[in-house]
């Protein structure tokens, strides 16, 4: 099916031309990925990544490194953010140990996908190296061609990693043209003084490492394990034509790479949340996508998916199930 | 319970300190309203009123006065947005006719609260008297006491009225500070020149009316009945202590007009949609409200309500059911 003859499915539908704004844009997405008359959005999924990153002993985040592993057992007892909400929605939701600094001895509703405990501190040097890259990109496949096997034709992404605003940031900077400060944000909670420093900090290690542009390497000098598997997911998922819901700025980091290896992939993007870190709106227009939701979110797990998950649903339902003019017999305008 | 005792338990869940933006605000105000430990929503519910205005005789929609009936058989048909987005978020959803210019022989689906058969044209003379005002609200407050038995404690409205906005516009501007300009939009679609024409006529209609105060006169003068039952029905939620889901700009002209007859209503009102129109924008903010979604809406019905429901249950939940940094081990920050 072509744009035009999905557009014209959404204008017939008894409502103002263009009046359901938002939800008409993400249908007609909807419609040229699943290439259907009848939209159908089958067992959502969403996965959190987790891993702990070098940079955290530097001091850029409001919280100690310790969060990342105890958030995961959060995960696990179904406590946090994440799991209301995927509850609440019917989304079956997975936890990947991407590379936290932890032993956990039951892996049993945890995915092991550990590639190392932590990423190194890229102040000093590269956070991973191209193998473990490729290592991380390789445990992400494995993940999704599992749950693609149940028909999933929907996923979301999310993280868990104390200190990966900072990983955003730089990879942001390296990717797009905006200025590092304007990529610099408070992630969970900086105050300004704090502020400055994460800013002074990741200025210095731009200057270590210069100039980059392969989204490879930019992705293993600055990525944590979680922002590289949930970029190597992004890809897997694409590949399965599945829809991508893509939460805040982690997440629109790794679908940036994702997208400098694979450009297409972004016609099956659905921007869920614009998250308050300051470089998300910029980056949002450097994609030329609005988000659903813009309700100051920051807590990541991929929380803006699953919450914006229902008018996505919202979407798929108008285009199936309203009415156009002529069935309906309303008056359309002149 | 106090305001600081119920922030206290939002502040103590597993996440960053304020983290989940505008749904722990949402959270914050049900609290209070509720003033439980447990939050709950029973029995969504949304009422659409529909009615005709004298006004659109004059040329300031985009669609001709025959599509209020027309939308009215839709909706009973299951055909309109409205339906699907209920039926997906299981709100209960009733449809009034508060003064259609159509005579329904079949009263089973739709509740007849009819008061006339249409308004005046408020260009010449007030939409209606007095008199019919009180049996609007009468009407309305007997619509919303049925509801209430079923145990609903939110709820939500939608309208359906060709020329709505025009009456909607003339409300706001009289009501607050707003110039009349910027009180005028496109509605369903206008062009430059119609648009031009609506403020036009509606600038003249002011110098006939000249100063009214009164919000009831003024509600009187150029409300259609569906916004005055609307009015009224909001003002009998707040009587059964329920939550107020409202849309967009004609549902927000509706709060206004309610919140100067009881200014304690606003307590009850979770905004749910901010409308194109260009006047919202300025309302919300003199309301000091964020609305939960911006995704360019312009369909009415009561849509933004249907479609935020599950935001606004999201927010419950997280209330509810998220561990505290106590309960589940989570390091808070220092």
């Amino acid at each position: 099916m072509q744009k035009e003859e999905i557009q014209q499915i959404i204008d017939l539908k008894t409502k103002p031309l263009g009046a359901l704004g938002l939800l008409e844009k993400i249908a007609l997405k909807i419609g040229l990925v699943q290439q259907n008359l009848h939209l159908e959005l089958k067992n959502p999924h969403l996965i959190v990544f987790a891993g702990d990153h070098g940079i955290a002993q530097s001091g850029v985040s409001a919280y100690p490194a310790e969060v990342t592993p105890q958030m995961v057992f959060n995960f696990l007892q179904n406590g946090a953010a994440i799991n209301v909400f995927c509850n609440q929605n019917e989304i079956e939701l997975s936890i990947v140990d991407a590379g936290v600094n932890y032993d956990f001895e039951d892996y049993s509703k945890l995915k092991n996908c550990k590639v190392a405990k932590s990423t190194k501190n890229f102040i000093h040097e590269p956070a991973m190296s191209l193998d473990q890259l490729n290592l991380s990109f390789d445990y992400a496949k494995k993940t999704v061609d599992e749950i693609a096997k149940n028909g999933t034709n929907i996923i979301g992404f999310g993280e868990m990693g104390i200190g990966n605003t900072s990983s955003a940031a730089m990879i942001i900077h390296y990717l797009t043209d905006l200025p590092l400060t304007q990529c610099v944000g408070r992630g969970t909670g900086l105050n300004d003084e704090q502020l400055q420093n994460k800013i002074n900090i990741l200025s210095q290690t731009k200057n270590k490492h210069g100039k980059i542009t392969d989204a490879k390497q930019v992705l293993a000098t600055f990525g944590g394990f979680e922002v590289t598997q949930m970029t190597g997911a992004m890809l897997a998922a694409y590949e399965h034509n599945m829809l991508l819901m893509i939460d805040g700025y982690i997440a629109s980091a790794a679908i940036l790479v994702a997208s400098k290896l694979k450009p297409e992939i972004l016609n099956n993007a659905i921007f869920c949340h614009q998250s308050d870190e300051i470089g998300h709106q910029y980056l949002l227009n450097y994609f030329e996508e609005e988000p659903i939701l813009k309700i100051n979110l920051r807590v990541g797990e991929g929380t803006g998916c699953a919450l914006a998950y229902p008018i996505i649903k919202s979407a798929v339902n108008f285009y199936n199930d309203m009415a156009s003019f002529e069935s309906s017999g309303v008056s359309n305008k002149d």
